[in-house]
């Protein structure tokens, strides 16, 4: 296979980002990464707190706005077009509206090759980790374990309840 | 003017992020930010400091490599085609090679209405910036000040040396 | 004067930071630096919203309960220990109780030698720069830029409306 | 027992910092935390990169000159009249020099009360772990594995390499 984009994705503290940077290590080519933490902090300050924006409810749960989808879809359209430019692109997201979400890349990306990764992780062991964490809103990353992966279709599943980043990151190197 | 894009160009420590922010804080249409910053944060560790990649000398000057130009270039493209799928973007980048740096932009800009603005700081000023931000490789404000200005064409220039990020900010805002 | 002990006081975005990192640098022997985020950073995450711990209110205001109160009087004894030890250390404070609070630190200093030292900013100026830096919430900086300095005695007082923080540092180190 | 400080000794990426947070989230009464890394923040930013301070090799290797040590004990007194005035206190530090560098402690302690943690992580997985977080020199977790271990003796000792952060800070919060 020759994708040029890596989608991953998983829940709140479920390994996303050690993964993708183990996958720049072990990877021969330099490789891009961005993620869904990039574009919210792209936001303005106003909007991470507004209902046209993304909203961080006391429980851990996320509400977002419209003006937070048209940027987010402008934000895709950016990604694909690095692709298109000849980059080669790490993404992890968060499906919240599981293969809805999907779907909105799809709609972006044309025929290009891409590789779909789900992250797995226990609620339990998420958990445990976004508390280790410390800087975390706690609940976040049981609420979203299992919901970010319905109806999302993917080429490879890892799970990091009991694997490390970097054989995660191996696994998914095979693929490429 | 109805610019879609705004491209802060400044040394480093001339006050360029500050700016940033404050202009997302008083435009009254969401505008995302993004930054050479975020593109370097972007790269594999590795190519950080390797010839490919980009390499922080100790006196504070930076060489760049022919994947980092290539993946740049994609970089460049996929803010383009942030804008052209509907966002407004506030892009902060530090051009080492000058008008050369601009024209790179250019090449990729194609009719997008632009607004060019060049951040100056004194270099003793923005020494002085360096030193109080503490993470910095001293040195790199002085080199860059006015090197980054050499054969840019602006629509308008601020200077942070008396002047406040906010105050600058007002200054652009009223330009868009 | 040999003092042993600077403490800076001063609201929120007042620019004491950015000072410190400046006088650590223009001094000629090492000083330590702890400032009283360093202090809250040590909390453990629950404390900071809760009655027992810190208060960030939507409006910047901040409240403290009895657990606060105890553990800071603790990190206060902390702190004078580390120069009773031989260390030179640099302090930032934010006296919310203004004048009470500078008492707190009197009382546990016993017979050290201690540089007093008010930051100011306008508050225009401050809320400015609590924009720029785009992770505060904003409301602290003007509700802090006077009350912080009520009843408090200084032995130097600087302002960064308009003095930059290498000047600002200047000034103190002369004094020691 | 009543132990008033808790200090866990281990390498780097061995997963100090996830227990800690787990601890203090744990524990019924606020403990206040406070780590080696702190210390090295609190230094002036030129000794991080001169023979009077600390040098970290390119091979991940680190050095610490004469002035380091002197403010490192300074530090470590002020850890220790904390606990004296009251406060619970934990402390992640990495022994360099194994037995000696806790000797260090111990004499600082007096007849205060100490539960001697171990964290343990194999070579192999903590290099892993270093990797994923993508910010740190590659080597010094495989160089410190065993060494930091050498000649030190716990009260109690946990193994991250099978083991989550959470889990380990159950075990040992039921000493304390």
């Amino acid at each position: 296979m020759t994708a040029q984009l890596v989608v991953l994705n998983g829940g709140s503290s479920s390994g996303k980002t050690g993964i993708v940077r183990c996958l720049q290590a072990v990877l021969p080519e330099p490789w891009l990464a961005f993620g869904v933490d990039d574009f919210v902090d792209a936001l303005p300050a106003a909007m991470r707190d507004s209902d046209a924006g993304i909203e961080f409810k006391p429980d851990g749960d996320i509400a977002v706005g419209p003006d937070f989808r048209r940027l987010d879809a402008a934000w895709v359209a950016g990604i694909v077009a690095m692709c298109r430019a000849g980059a080669r692109v790490i993404v992890d997201d968060v499906f919240l509206g599981g293969g809805g979400s999907q779907q909105r890349w799809k709609d972006a990306l044309g025929d290009l090759d891409v590789l779909w990764v789900g992250v797995r992780c226990s609620a339990d062991v998420a958990t445990g980790r976004e508390l280790a964490r410390g800087d975390r809103v706690i609940g976040m990353a049981a609420l979203q374990a299992d919901i970010v992966h319905e109806g999302v279709k993917y080429d490879l599943e890892v799970d990091t309840t009991h694997t490390e980043s970097l054989t995660c990151a191996q696994t998914i190197a095979r693929q490429l």
